[in-house]
């Protein structure tokens, strides 16, 4: 079993083509909860919904996030109801949200909600949420604490950031399955996602760290960063907060004690002795992923370093 | 100040009638809530919304329920996920029940939670319940026990009735604004609703059929029922259930205690003497309403009996 940690729109697209290069059932993926958040009272987890959307094959590329084709009638409504709309949910994803609110509701906890979802989609590949508890990344700006979602969708990632935090982590369990994915993984693969408000919530929930760096399987990470910015998102400006320099030698730094491999982006060759350094072993690759080829040839190269 | 006691379809007419012929500012509603449902995990008040949608000129007049022009995307991706989808949510009324829901889960009253939702569609009569309680038409049949949307709207009212009851009505209050309404009205209207299961919950509420007895206003009521069957919906085959002749001297009976005056059909007029004997007065008019100039006459027709 191939485990990925995985947070939304970058780490999709690895996922995608690690689904479509191995038996998708031999593909578990841990995903990022920290950036869940409450619109409308409904339970809105946007990092599971990217997965489920992407391995689905519901997603919308272009966009690179919801789903492909969505018609937006419901929150327009709840906009004339008087309700804020800043967060863009479509009609067929207020479905999604409306089931995980209702069978939390019930008593199932975010994992067999998630199960549930993904099983009636026809996804084969079991999808853990990091945690069952509730942990919310809160970013401190100079006006103020707000949530993930306030800082990146309603602000644009506009506003200074000073400092962010897990609210909950510390009181926080992984999720049933967890602990148990990564002592069994063959190999592991930390996605190309943010590694502050994507990768580090998960390697915060306390146990997991530790976990990974127990683990039998290799761990290899590609970088979210190329030439000193995100590929996308607010990735480069975050990890400064944590005292990470934006660059592949920051990433390196932050999973430096359990990884193994970091691929690196061809731009970045020049920081390799750098990465070696820190005890990581740097390959580079292009790891721009565009087309679904480009997925597949980024995922094959993946396997082949975890299954060395 | 004009009150209206209401259902959904039928009533609806009316009450569209009602608030084109007087201030809208002056007509208050009381509206069964015994119909109400959970739908994944959502609050769904049927009457309320569809006197809601009527007044706020957003009703799907061809169907009879629901809001115009509305498309089903996210009950289609609720069907994919799993859910049963016999009630049909369309997206824009999903908006309505998805603010509803989460207004009372934030610990506002229903009362509350409608003032909200009609006030931000520029609705200017008062909307109430009849109760902020939890109260739930059950309908026995030789099959068992179901709720009146099951038996209405998934078995299209096909099941033998033995039995209807109001689960929760002994231990309900009205709401909190509704004896006030009933003793304050100049005028007092029982719209053409099932007498069972629309203004039969409203009566049984404890307290209101007092009110209504004691009530300064005149009490005008619009029968459901030309010759021997209801104009729409199953009035006729639930009356026999309570002992009530479905026709308009079951009606009659059904309100005699505390009606002033039945408006039947020009169908049933050889029934004037039987109505008569219950202490009723009789009139007649054509109480088909079909064009918004129809609903306005019998509006007008309820109004000068009101004032006499």
């Amino acid at each position: 079993m191939i485990l990925a940690l995985t947070g939304g729109t970058g780490g999709a697209k690895l996922v995608k083509g690690l689904a479509a290069e191995i038996d998708p059932a031999d593909l578990t993926i841990i995903c990022n909860t920290a950036d869940d958040a409450i619109f409308h009272g409904l339970h809105v987890s946007p990092d599971i919904d990217t997965i489920v959307y992407t391995l689905a094959g519901l997603n919308d590329e272009e966009k690179g996030w919801g789903m492909a084709g969505e018609s937006f009638v419901g929150l327009e409504q709840l906009r004339r109801l008087g309700e804020e709309v800043w967060f863009k949910l479509g009609d067929k994803d207020l479905a999604t949200h409306i089931l995980r609110t209702d069978l939390l509701r019930q008593g199932l906890t975010l994992s067999e909600a998630t199960r549930r979802i993904r099983s009636a989609l026809g996804i084969q590949s079991e999808i853990l949420p990091m945690s069952d508890d509730r942990i919310e990344s809160r970013i401190v700006t100079a006006n103020g604490e707000i949530s993930f979602q306030e800082y990146f969708v309603r602000e644009r990632w506009a506003p200074e950031v000073k400092r962010v935090f897990f609210a909950g982590v510390d009181q926080s369990k992984p999720a049933s399955r967890v602990l148990q994915a990564i002592a069994n993984a063959a190999g592991i693969v930390i996605c190309p996602s943010n590694p502050i408000t994507s990768i580090g919530p998960i390697l915060a929930v306390p146990g997991i760290r530790q976990a990974l760096r127990e683990a039998r399987g290799k761990i290899v990470a590609v970088s979210p960063i190329i030439a000193r910015a995100a590929i996308s998102g607010p990735a480069h400006t975050l990890m400064g907060t944590h005292g990470l320099e934006p660059s592949v030698r920051g990433v390196a730094k932050a999973y430096a004690d359990l990884l193994d491999v970091l691929i690196v982006g061809r731009e970045d060759q020049s920081l390799q002795s750098e990465i070696e350094k820190l005890g990581v072993k740097p390959v580079s690759a292009d790891i721009r992923m565009n087309s679904l080829a480009d997925k597949r040839r980024l995922a094959r190269q993946v396997l082949a370093l975890l299954s060395k």
